[in-house]
């Protein structure tokens, strides 16, 4: 969720998957109506194809790139195309590049001459830099946080490790969010908090259930002062350090020369369908249109900012004009920080009231299980029960005001 | 398999899974002793910290490589421990190294300004090199071997990507084997195809079912004359230049430098066990000892090498004595075109009776699903009906001779 201060009502209706509010149309707010939503949204591949627009002819958008750049241009022109009043609102980011990166054991107890260990790994967004020439350190396993602080006299002028394995078990029970939560928070503290101790790098197991030598990247949260290089390693090659680690020390060379750039300037897109009732009240529809750079972030989150776009195709499709104004937003550089949704709110503080509510999908498309939600006191009975944990199905709420 | 000249005899034994032969020991051959070689090499983790050290200490063993020196002499090292009898046999091998692998998406119809899309690809064992600035050209997108032949015309001066989608459904069935075979027809066969019609590149997709963005590697074989650049790319990649294609031409530039150097000498790693009775007779339990470049080989293959290398400790930790001579090979080379195992067929040619059978393990560890094999024709009653699929079970064969 990028922007979690306006509250959510009317969770029932949202459930229709098309992100409008109840009694928000002029024409009867019916299930005929909502049902022919669903079903024009259903029955149209134009989400699908802006989404192979933004996938294929953009692909990676991290936020500074020229992938961003032309994904702001390309959603903009798509909704002014529709007739929606598209607003690029200026948004500072951070632009940070991946440079060069190469991992290698260069020794350990029963290395056979000549046998240096490629490991496989990539840098977390935000990492700091090695010299050119690399780096070499002796590397120290750490299974969790309390290890670290048992353990923090050994840190100074070493690599750390966070060795931690992802919880596919839980994942595999349907808690694959918190399964990732628990095993992100190594990647996005763990290297700070190494740093602090006196690290000269810091690695973490890469977190998620798709094994295969894959280094899955994410934010690691650096200070400046103290922007160590920090990179995901592969599970099997996190696996095979700790393995080599209980024969004995284990030196690692690692190479890493990404770079944390000036911020760039950036947008959020938003389209709006004017409202015929209360045009300066608005509901907000969203997705974040940046994405990492390592792959071209389907899930992640071009189909929230597709979906989020077709919501207006479909209602001047239906004819359907909302009492209130629709707005869409693809919100710019939600992953490395949420420079855009901070932007979005500084400059709607002064009126927050008028925004009713919004939504971000960002869990990726497919199947829903439920929504998670920030609300006002007011309106809390108006959420299932399991807050604070994911929810596999949101019970309506007769009680959703306004 | 390496080694299909040799018969195979006595199946239903073999099913013990310690590669040894009917009617082999000076000791009752009965329930009772093949029992006490099971229990005794499932109590024992021998060949797992063999494993373990093939795989991290050395890692990944190509032949020419460092590592496959290194895993010679491990292998030999802890053979000569258990106080087998070992040889060195000479080798003559392929030496192909991998270098700089790049691929681009520089053109295409839609592409937003300065925006070129990166292609996840790895060459493939065997490959030619590109100029080391790279090399440019439209790209061909092929199905199959037919639509090859259907537009050879159009092949001359460009990259044709052999796009075929690995039959993940046929795997589900069972039927990983064949699956993995048939689309590795493509990368084993499809560059020199397409290069004899004039391509300067050629790609195929990745065979297998971990997609992930990952590219496998593998054997091509390319005429010496006509060593173009050819490369596995990842499912994703394939799919994507695909789509593109269908909105236009793409262009792709593709940078690699891999070598061919010239042969380099390395060994098959021999331990015999000899017989009492009939020492001048073999019976070979064997794995391949390379690997590709790219992972530790652990089920490709070391679990075989060290499955077969368990079989001396344990028959020597029991005390029982062969009637005949087991011989554990580590076979060199087979990743690359089996120099090892045809340079002990021709040591052996004179003699090939005095070979009474050879089992190699390169299926992966795991449950056992069955054999393939090659037999001469009066033991064929021997062998389950399924010749020329995978089996799932073996029937004993009550007829199997000595």
């Amino acid at each position: 969720m990028q922007l979690r201060k306006p509250l959510l009502s009317a969770l029932a209706t949202c459930l229709l998957g098309a992100g409008l509010i109840g009694n928000t149309f002029a024409a009867p707010n019916d299930a005929e109506t909502l049902g022919k939503i669903r079903d024009a949204a259903m029955q149209d591949d134009w989400a699908y194809q802006r989404l192979e627009d933004l996938t294929d002819l953009v692909g990676p958008r991290l936020s500074g790139s020229p992938g961003a750049t032309a994904a702001v241009e390309q959603v903009a022109d798509a909704m002014r195309k529709l007739g929606a009043k598209v607003t690029l609102q200026p948004v500072k980011v951070p632009h940070w590049v991946r440079g060069e990166e190469k991992g290698e054991i260069v020794d350990y107890k029963g290395r056979p001459a000549n046998i240096t260990q490629k490991v496989v790994l990539t840098a977390l967004g935000g990492s700091g830099a090695t010299p050119a020439t690399g780096l070499t350190a002796n590397v120290i396993v750490i299974r969790d946080f309390d290890e670290l602080k048992a353990r923090a006299a050994e840190v100074k002028g070493n690599i750390v490790l966070f060795d931690v394995a992802f919880d596919q078990a839980m994942a595999d029970r349907g808690l694959a969010g918190p399964a990732y939560g628990r095993g992100s928070s190594f990647r996005t503290n763990g290297p700070r908090q190494a740093a602090e101790l006196g690290a000269v790098a810091a690695l973490v197991r890469s977190v998620g259930g798709a094994n295969f030598r894959l280094p899955h990247t994410g934010l690691t949260v650096l200070a400046d002062g103290k922007r160590i290089p920090a990179a995901a390693v592969s599970a099997e090659d996190a696996m095979l350090i700790t393995r080599l680690s209980k024969r004995g020390p284990v030196k690692l060379k690692l190479t890493m020369t990404p770079q944390m750039l000036p911020e760039a300037d950036s947008f959020n897109v938003i389209a709006d369908l004017p409202g015929t009732e209360k045009p300066e009240e608005v509901v907000i529809v969203s997705g974040h249109l940046d994405s990492w750079d390592l792959a071209t972030g389907a899930h992640d989150d071009a189909t929230g900012v597709t979906g989020a776009m077709a919501v207006i195709k479909t209602l001047n499709q239906l004819g359907l004009k909302p009492r209130r104004t629709i707005r869409v937003v693809a919100w710019m550089s939600e992953e490395n920080g949420g420079a855009g949704g901070n932007a979005y709110h500084k400059s709607n503080k002064a009126a927050l009231d008028k925004q009713i509510a919004a939504i971000e999908s960002d869990g990726g498309a497919g199947r829903s299980f439920g929504f998670q939600a920030s609300v006002r006191p007011q309106y809390e009975n108006c959420l299932p029960r399991c807050r604070n944990r994911w929810c596999r199905s949101a019970p309506a709420c007769s009680s959703a005001a306004t």
